[in-house]
């Protein structure tokens, strides 16, 4: 594929109809399961040790979340994506609530070690991380700029190799391009919950059919836009919810940009 | 009871309002409980081998899924469904994902030998449930005609004494009547996660007040016809979910076919 | 703050955004944070044992749901509520499904042995702890006056020194002001899973911000109001489960009793 625009990319994702195995939290499975189903993918979860290496290997790609990460849930995250690795499944990495234990930060951190494709945090979780990972190297610089955020995610983009998309009011993809900026949605959809991890989740299904940088920025686009469709009415949250499911069905190429992607 | 029809049944349920004890995955357990509560079940949703016997035998019905199976939940399956059969619970085996790991297949194999009432499944799962016994069995012949998805579950249901319900475009039910056939429903219902789940709990509901072949009949055309209820202003997959919902509840006895069933 | 009315309360909730973390059970995780983020909290789902009571450390409240415990989750709930204790933030007992089996009740008695500042059950729960506390100290007498469902409470809100809230058709706080009782809401409400969850959950942030008594009754009289405006347009129960999250969110301090707390 020459064309990586959105738009060129949710037509062929809806095409491939690409199967994303999920290792996520409880609070979002089935949520992350029908956001992936009405953006047109094939949603499967399987976390068990004994079969999230096989599945991940007839997968078109893996989503690795923590957000009620535990000891047998991180010994299967780690096993899927080494597993992925091997096989060549591109996989993303949501970490969420970095920063706010110990045992989430050094497991996120674990888990970068492995080299996804995609990290897709809100700024604090980017910022713990570089911060954690910046204090275990000892003597890399990464003092603040004007844009700590940004700082940080650029910082974990050359540390890992990977590309780093940091979401919120606008959303910023640092990849081989440079950061690309992406405006858009609306502040309700944080009354919303898992639609953090629905974002990461629509990652893992671009990511099975484009390369990382293009794959998060069609992603973080579709769900803008899918965002801004579902706030028609002016809905409370649980329509919010509801109408983002819809919206994530009904948004269409020609929706979302066709050309190349704007670049801050 | 001499009438099983799926009328008299949906009346029968509603009377009764059976106590439902499920042993589901992590993507459906919300929608499952309020799939049975608004059909007019009572759910319960137990899963710790620490209780999961003593549950059922409080229980009407018992429902097993695979979905998202791991070392604990399998043991508590496997504990739960003993109970039912010593106490005389009748179960339903869902083999959410049979045949795409070598775990899955086992689990769901170590479960139909267990002898469920019902096994609710889609045609694959089937055709990869017979096909794997087949080999375990060593020449016992499966060869397909021109239906591999009813030769399977025909084989399934010989080899195991129990009911087994093909789920799809049109549904079958195979029984000690021979194969039911069960038209209706709308294809979009595959873009919501864990239909194929619930119309399991509605397996288990009816189980509670009828014998499984007329039990999975009931359920599947009961499923059928509220899917169309629910595509009333050909809602996007977030509003035909809520809509679901809305419609096993508001489904009424009079809205099901009254007679004996539509054999095949 | 010297007015802990539900209005003056809820207007505190929504200033204070506070972090409730949760250990709750696999049905209603992700309506449970829906539920705390349309009333304008910030909720946390985190039940490892690796980072249970650091969490507590950083959050307003802790709500201990017991609705789909196992051992691990049942460890990480007694060192959530002792990192509680110690740190003197305040939690919340939700006794699911106490009686239904000796696991559930033993766990439910060891919990409140660590002393939340409030237990919310239904009667028949709050009955069966009573009941089996009684047993388990021989010679208390908790002879049933006309009304068990409240001896039952005010017997275990004398035994373990803590607030309890029966919550049914009327709901009922029991508390150093003696017994306050609730009315409104809907029977319908029922009918969607969680909603007893949903209510604890409600109870865990405003104990973010008030005493346990002047929480429960603000808990317990937000969801009575938001029912009753999400029954509008008398909702099957998929829709009714939207609108509640609706209503959490558009409910204003107007809306709930300004003055005094009715004291039955």
């Amino acid at each position: 594929m020459t064309d990586h625009s959105p738009a060129a990319l949710l037509s062929a994702v809806r095409a491939a109809r690409p199967l994303v195995q999920n290792i996520t939290n409880t609070v979002v499975t089935n949520f992350t399961a029908n956001v992936l189903l009405a953006l047109g993918a094939s949603p499967a979860m399987v976390d068990a040790a004994e079969e999230a290496a096989d599945f991940v290997r007839i997968s078109g790609a893996l989503v690795v979340n923590i957000g009620t990460l535990n000891a047998r849930t991180v010994a299967s995250m780690k096993l899927a994506a080494e597993a992925a690795n091997e096989a060549g499944v591109p996989w993303v990495l949501d970490p969420v609530g970095a920063g706010a234990t110990a045992y989430r930060t050094q497991t996120a951190l674990d888990l970068l070690a492995l080299r996804p494709a995609v990290v897709r945090g809100n700024a604090g979780e980017i910022m713990a991380l570089a911060g954690a990972q910046d204090r275990s190297q000892k003597g890399v610089d990464s003092a603040a700029g004007t844009d700590a955020a940004l700082d940080a995610a650029q910082y974990l983009a050359s540390t890992f190799g990977c590309v780093v998309a940091v979401t919120g009011e606008t959303d910023r993809v640092i990849g081989p391009s440079g950061v690309t900026a992406i405006s858009g949605g609306h502040a309700r959809i944080q009354l919303v919950t898992g639609t953090g991890c629905a974002t990461t989740a629509l990652v893992g299904a671009f990511l099975a059919v484009a390369r990382p940088e293009a794959a998060a920025i069609a992603a973080l686009t579709t769900m803008k836009r899918a965002t801004e469709i579902a706030m028609r009415g002016d809905p409370g949250p649980g329509t919010l919810a509801v109408q983002l499911l819809d919206a994530l069905h009904a948004v269409q190429p020609a929706d979302l940009p066709a050309g190349a992607s704007q670049t801050a």
